[in-house]
């Protein structure tokens, strides 16, 4: 009897997490790519310190107004169908009939069944588009607050992730060795943040542990070898 | 009668669309505002120009293997939550037959009818958990080429857009010029990139353009005060 409130605990959770595991993981990895980047081509912690927190004042602002864009986005579109199945059912009332009960028909029901449900639900305009819109067109109404919410909450993540490779490029050490220290801090972080991203999805920690770690451990490399190459 | 086809449409194109917007608002505007930052802070042409490599290589991972790894989660979560309903008709089917008439409850349906239209969807097992997916769970059986499709598309979208704000700096200008030919190659980009944007989703072409180049002009205005300050 536990599988009700399971479920809903599972989503009412997902969009935040969702929303933290976004601005984190790229938090996380493309300052710290950067940084390490970086510390193959030129000698000044200095230009490194620059250069991480342009990145992360641009990838914060990025990342959260393009979320909050979405976010706006996706209400419009649900707002534009919403309009559109409303003008359908009154401009195309058999089209849209025969749609409610093709959704049916795909179950299987028998004929008479199709009909008196597709009748049912019909009788009523605003349950008629509501069906129309989960559907037919996989639409959920959007949250209000979800714009807001989502755009700061994404930026902070992106801005605490982006803090932990660039730390030890602010206390002054020469440059090598604030890039050893970045490293393993860093791979230390993303391999807590995969871990606890894995038991909030999946539920395999470790799985999802390794992987964040390849990833960040992958940009690094790759930004490391091009910044050496043409810095 | 436009209507089916044209949502269809959609939704075919919808994936696709989304992972080009994803990369490439991403790559247009983080490695313009980094190296628009950088210009603030350093007068070497190379450095911005290994650091802009070095962002793009890490952000074309950090996003491509995000999506990748993004898109696997998805079918695994989907995976798993299908064997718990599959599970849960066979321990707990009352509960689960249950769950099925409250969504017909939902939309107003006589007890007779929902009677019928359950015990008709529950009479197979697959009708019965892809119903429960779909309309309990609100989750859709992800395409098996989706992670990998996902991955390249991001990936180069955000290899694509980050080479445009960078152009400049690859010429051998003095950084100021390149900067100045660099905000003005990429305002414009990000121009048409919100322009087009906006006709695939809300068809406000316009107020779409107008925000992408907001988004973009104010994550470079911040990164160059940012990087001239620390720089």
């Amino acid at each position: 009897m536990h599988h009700i409130p399971h479920t809903e605990n599972h989503f009412t959770a997902s969009e935040t997490v969702r929303d933290i595991v976004i601005g984190m993981s790229d938090g996380l990895t493309v300052p710290f790519a950067l940084a390490a980047g970086l510390s193959g081509a030129v000698d000044s912690s200095h230009v490194i310190v620059a250069a991480g927190l342009a990145e992360v004042a641009a990838g914060s602002i990025a990342m959260g107004l393009g979320g909050y864009l979405a976010a706006k986005t996706e209400a419009e579109h649900y707002d534009l169908e919403w309009k559109r199945e409303a003008r359908e059912t009154i401009e195309l009332p058999d089209v849209e009939t025969e749609e409610v009960a093709q959704v049916f028909r795909g179950y299987g029901l028998d004929e008479k069944t199709v009909q008196t449900v597709t009748a049912s639900i019909c009788s009523d305009q605003t349950r008629w588009i509501e069906f129309m819109m989960k559907f037919e067109l996989g639409l959920e109404k959007p949250d209000p607050t979800r714009a807001r919410n989502s755009a700061i909450t994404i930026a902070l993540s992106y801005i605490i992730g982006g803090m932990i490779p660039l730390s030890p490029y602010f206390v002054g050490w020469e440059v090598r060795t604030a890039l050893l220290v970045s490293v393993c801090v860093t791979l230390f972080a993303l391999l807590i943040f995969g871990y606890v991203k894995g038991r909030f999805t999946v539920d395999r920690p470790w799985k999802s542990a390794g992987q964040t770690v390849f990833v960040g451990g992958l940009a690094a490399s790759a930004a490391f070898l091009l910044a050496s190459f043409f810095g």
